[in-house]
């Protein structure tokens, strides 16, 4: 039995009494992606975005099977000892990881938390390892810029403009083992947690969904740092998910009413994931695909080399639908805030 | 701190160490669910199907907020003591639970599992509550038959022919208060549960969800027997979610090529649900509302007034969407199951 010391926080936050180990991680990309800055650092990419499949929605479920496959072969451990897999997408129904992740045959939680999914199954991964009753979890995201621009915008053959606020959603998955085994490999540990809450500004702009998601994002912050009762300076990095250029500008303005500034150490996947100059994705990377594999291939890599001792990962969704847009209705968001810390 | 001995049993189901509680629960159905069998149990009968709402949409997101609502007053409880909602829906992106639940400003775990996600929000409440990472926590699932038409068949103005085989979507939210301190007014105890597997037996009917569903249902019911060491006779009722006539035939084949028979002490909710003889509903009701409201209104009476002792509720879940559908993929299931006891 674990020894758990688990502990409520405030009014929402949950800190682990043994924190979970990021036992191993996997990414894999699109071609877009793997020409980005980060390019080198992903586990696969892939040579054209179809991956093979006949369908945008089944490429998209390939991500998920193979982020998964890949964590398998790099952690050395087989799926019999996966206990449960936590998954989402961005599809309807979350095709995109019931079609991925069936041949697994593996109990399944599946979740959705628009952009804010890894965050959203990292937590509840965490929470069942923490609460003694999984040894081995797997979190599985993923996202497909053609799935989703045929999801929630216009069919690619449209060729509709852009915005320079809008994002470009990344295609990508991500997988996570976490474990209630410390080991010396493992990657990182999560010691807690701060669950979102919908926040909803009014914005009805859904190609700037960086400003729909920032007040998410900033009281999630700030419900952390109260909850913690930390400050800015306690992380080396805060890392939202897809923000953008946009999204940042609105999360500090909003943030600095607050009296709390995080420009010295704010980062954004969305950013991250692309050149701004070069790869013409405007306001920068979004999906759940983009907070998941910058997680595994950059983020987890820092706090692995020791360049930081603990992060707080806290990506972002918007929870839109092409059917609520289409009636008018606001673009409200959610963030997820985890805990990540060095194996120290 | 909470007294924690919870255990990992066999390959995928989870004892609590102390049983979690359901302080308190809610119900609210349409019209027709009012007239059916079940009728007179439900907290809150709609008298026309869009509560006052001017989309479907938002008459289901009026279901979820409605249902939450109810709980909140018949338990005495305010919304600022719920730490976490647990929610989901059948539309795509959960648009019914984002819009519902959002006036509440509680920290959300966003949540898909088709009809079956009263059952996975319910394991995912304990979970937390087991880990001593929650104090009370409400579970919150809901459908309508006129959203779900629109989204996976055709609009209602088509007037399509449905099929025998075919289930009504039951219009309906259900809600939840899981808690760790034991009361004597709670309704019942939840003391484990067996997460549902992906099952795809390669069907592609969707007019015939009873029969895609049934061999998830088959597989939690045979795993959880093994990880419990428990045979049917352990449990007065087995309670499916949607299965329906033609799915339960089904369920009843499956298991006995297993040398089980619950024949006896099977119930599905679906087939509760409505009249087959004089409410044109076909195979029997379904959707993420029926197994919750059934639960609320009707089984947990059961065990409050002694009538049970221990039941298995196995809500289960059809993982197919529109555009999967229409790509000619097959219909998936999952079921999640969870054992409810009656409070000695």
């Amino acid at each position: 039995m674990r020894d758990i010391k688990n502990r409520m926080l405030g009014k929402g936050s949950m800190e682990f009494g043994t924190p979970v180990r990021i036992a191993c991680s996997a990414s894999i990309v699109g071609k877009k992606e793997g020409e980005g800055p980060l390019g080198q650092l992903f586990d696969q990419v892939g040579q054209e975005d179809m991956f093979g499949a006949k369908t945008w929605e089944e490429a998209e479920s390939t991500l998920q099977k193979e982020a998964v496959q890949l964590c398998l072969d790099k952690s050395g451990v087989k799926i019999e000892d996966i206990r449960y897999l936590f998954a989402g997408d961005l599809l309807g129904q979350s095709i995109a990881s019931s079609f991925g992740l069936a041949q697994y045959e593996t109990p399944l939680f599946g979740l959705y938390g628009a952009c804010s999914t890894s965050g959203l199954s990292i937590t509840l991964g965490s929470i069942t390892i923490a609460a003694g009753l999984a040894d081995k979890v797997m979190c599985v995201t993923s996202s497909h810029f053609a799935s989703a621009e045929k999801e929630f915008r216009y069919p690619l053959e449209y060729g509709n403009q852009r915005p320079l606020s809008a994002s470009w959603t990344v295609t990508g998955g991500g997988a996570f083992l976490l474990s209630d085994q410390p080991e010396q490999k493992d990657r990182a540990q999560i010691a807690g947690v701060t669950p979102g809450k919908i926040v909803d500004y009014g914005l009805k702009d859904s190609m700037n969904m960086g400003a729909c998601m920032a007040p998410a994002a900033c009281d999630t912050i700030c419900r952390h740092f109260q909850d913690f009762k930390r400050k800015p300076e306690d992380y080396d990095k805060i890392v939202t998910g897809d923000l953008g250029y946009v999204g940042q500008q609105a999360l500090f303005d909003l943030l600095s009413q607050k009296g709390i500034d995080i420009s010295d150490r704010h980062m954004d996947c969305g950013i991250e994931m692309f050149d701004q100059n070069t790869q013409d994705t405007h306001a920068g990377g979004s999906g759940c695909g983009c907070a998941a594999t910058v997680l595994s291939a950059y983020l987890l890599k820092q706090l692995e080399e020791g360049n930081w001792k603990r992060i707080l990962f806290l990506p972002t969704g918007a929870l839109l639908s092409k059917v609520s847009f289409n009636e008018g209705q606001t673009v409200p968001g959610i963030a997820h805030g985890v805990v990540i810390e060095a194996i120290s």
